[in-house]
């Protein structure tokens, strides 16, 4: 039986193309809101499964995404950290985190990464939720792509962690997306590199007039990456 | 009649590595060093061209380097930029000048940015070299592929710069080495996304034993990325 996947401030498009992404390699999902009722709403609006008989969405309050995640995945904005860590840090301890969040500002309508005093999101969030084994990922991949099941949504997710099982365990899950590759970028401490190339990568978009993602060339698929 | 391309800081492996790639596209180099002999020596050790005929180098210092290149790379590190714009911020107004540099320490033996007051090296160099056209570039082109000639250098040169014709030009120097591609990624303070991206890189290379780059998918190549 497939692991139970919960995500925090999953009813933006960033979380539920992760879910719907999800869905169809078999997760359980749990996409919570701090609303409920919210959740729900969202879920059923949710175009149906390319696979049906895969896995299955459901809408739940945050609090049930914490709890009952075997794996719990974070899409809340990084200025909304603050709140889950209050909320969900005990509920959280022991878990694979995965922080999705992008700290970015619009200046002069331009895309600029924030500078967190944490170094990154991610280590904001792990200093916020101290016992979660926090990993940061899918930072550069395009909501959009998620959320068209009809299409593949292609690039490297850099994964970035100081706790190399849990790093492998969501490895696993960027797998579980076929045409996406997990690469294992390394600690915690590298995450605002991945997490500011969202803002560049927002700035070739809008030159290009595209939905850029990154690819490491010279990596070969399938290597792990493990203690090297 | 090519260019005149001059390298500050040139001897290091950064350095001759692009001087050996541009003189086969058939420019004229001039690869400076804070000692003209010191350049000398470097230049008499690199290897033949592969396409003779095409392009020279020539050792010299920086100053003539500086004076002479119609287009300047600097690939001084970062923490020689103060001594590169005492030197040189005359002598490089109103020109193209390349940054190359990665801002990197390594703590614990593992890569990390250095955040520069500046925002990035690229920045601190078109502030100590107020009247230059800074663009950044390269940062992420290995440099020991850049010095084997018989193998491809291949990968994206994420470009960053506030003058359009100096992006522009320096685009066009990329696609003077066949196998790389320019990709103008916006505004000079996007520089330190690109910069910083060696760090994972270099992580990413020691897990995987590898020699990685990046290609950013999704962008036509041909399209310059113009206004947008």
């Amino acid at each position: 039986m497939s692991d139970v996947i919960g995500i925090i401030g999953g009813t933006g498009p960033h979380g539920h193309g992760l879910a719907l992404r999800l869905r169809e390699a078999g997760h359980r999902i749990l996409l919570g809101s701090r609303d409920a009722v919210r959740a729900a709403e969202v879920v059923a609006e949710l175009p149906a499964p390319v696979a049906p008989g895969g896995g299955t969405i459901e809408g739940v309050d945050n609090d049930r995404a914490a709890r009952e995640g075997d794996l719990v995945i974070v899409t809340t904005p990084w200025d909304g950290f603050e709140g889950v860590g209050a909320a969900h840090a005990g509920a959280l301890a022991g878990k694979v985190v995965v922080s999705c969040a992008n700290p970015l500002q619009f200046v002069g309508g331009g895309p600029m990464p924030v500078r967190l005093p944490d170094g990154s999101a991610a280590e904001l969030l792990q200093r916020l939720c101290p016992e979660a084994r926090v990993v940061s990922g899918f930072q550069n991949v395009s909501a959009v792509k998620l959320g068209k099941l009809d299409a593949a949504v292609e690039g490297d997710v850099l994964l970035c962690g100081d706790d190399e099982d849990a790093v492998a365990r969501v490895a696993a899950l960027v797998t579980d997306i076929p045409t996406l590759r997990p690469i294992n970028a390394g600690p915690l401490r590298l995450s605002a590199v991945a997490e500011d190339l969202t803002a560049l990568l927002i700035s070739v978009n809008r030159r290009y007039r595209t939905n850029a993602s990154i690819v490491v060339t010279g990596v070969a698929t399938g290597v792990d990456g493990g203690e090297g």
